[in-house]
């Protein structure tokens, strides 16, 4: 069996949000899709051991906001790699609470779904909950951020909870290189994310071609926040 | 509440194959992802009313093939908009079957999946099918056809019983307009394509500026192959 085959499959990038009584969290899913058209139902898969999956369960209802393509790696990072047992992620993001009182994100979101559960099926490590959808709006115009896109374009990994990742994902973060100490490429702890100066930080206004050591201190990895002494050489 | 947000979700697009005994049938689908990768599982939603549930729930197992963003009208329209209750899908294309038994097209496909069904679940007017992939393969390089592409570049409809329909897509084909006789828009009654002068039909040969009148008495529609006579002005 060749598994990259499931690498041809296309997503979406969305945000879930849900509650636990006035505490909100929510994730990064690209497991989301319309089921049926009347009523008007769709399904999300989400890891058990996700915080927004205890959520989900416990109140029965989650937003999505769908995600555009110009969403920023850090707005990514806070949602697709940190906890919500560590950080309030809805604290450094604008957000409006829907009919389910479930948080909307306001930022680089084209539309949101409001969703009640309906059914919920167990299919091992993750829960496909099917919900109706009871509001949806659009908010902006604008190409969606595709799974492909946060890949090829943006130089996105996949967590290794997703429903998408494969063992190679894994294998892609420990390849040796030998590069120049100009060329040297470092590979963030926390996430995966690898800088390359080939490429810089254009998002955060650093230039192709500067070294890893010469980022500022203050400089942290563009997808989950971490300092640069999380940082090793490839 | 406004369904235009639903339109925000991305997807890619698949043939959906299953068998009867000996005989095959397959039907375009959109709403395919993987739910877990431990062990390796995807869901796939399919409407009731269509042939190849009927094989999926008898036989238990299917394949998946992920279409290329080449695929053609005249594929998309075969195992989009006919039904295998009145032709042999798969007597027009080049095929081969896997270990389930199931076909893959081997024409302007990038990948196919094998799949036996481990979980049924009713959601209405579909049947959401959880799948073990037992078997993967990667068939050609290139980019996915998505849905977006399929709508915005190819000129694509959705089907009525699309897990992804819409009141609103019935609307599209209902709008009439006043067009000289040389702009006149001519639109498919079996499929909702729409003929419109200014393009033509370039993938037949057809070149932009042709009124509908002109087009040879062979020309058929690109989607669903329906001839000239099943065709009204707009």
């Amino acid at each position: 069996m060749n598994t990259s085959a499931l690498r041809t499959l296309s997503y979406g990038l969305y945000i879930v949000s849900s509650r636990s009584g006035e505490k909100f969290n929510g994730q990064i899913a690209n497991t989301i899709f319309q089921v049926t058209s009347d009523p008007l139902r769709i399904v999300a898969s989400i890891n058990k051991e996700n915080l927004t999956h205890a959520y989900i369960e416990e109140s029965g209802v989650f937003t999505v906001s769908v995600l555009a393509a110009d969403a920023p790696m850090t707005l990514i990072g806070t949602f697709g790699f940190k906890s919500g047992r560590d950080i309030d992620k809805f604290s450094s993001v604008s957000y409006r609470t829907e009919g389910t009182g479930c948080p909307v994100i306001l930022e680089h979101t084209l539309a949101f779904l409001d969703v009640t559960v309906t059914d919920t099926i167990d299919v091992g490590t993750h829960t496909l909950f099917v919900g109706e959808v009871t509001d949806a709006d659009v908010l902006a115009e604008g190409d969606p951020m595709t799974y492909a896109y946060y890949h090829q374009v943006k130089g996105g990994k996949t967590p290794a909870k997703a429903a998408t990742f494969l063992q190679e994902d894994a294998g892609r973060t420990e390849r040796k290189e030998k590069d120049t100490a100009a060329q040297q490429r470092y590979v963030c702890n926390v996430c995966g994310y690898i800088y390359d100066p080939a490429t810089g930080d254009p998002d955060e206004g650093v230039p192709a071609g500067t070294p890893f050591e010469e980022l500022p201190e203050t400089w942290v990895c563009p997808v989950c926040g971490a300092s640069k002494e999380e940082f090793d050489k490839v």
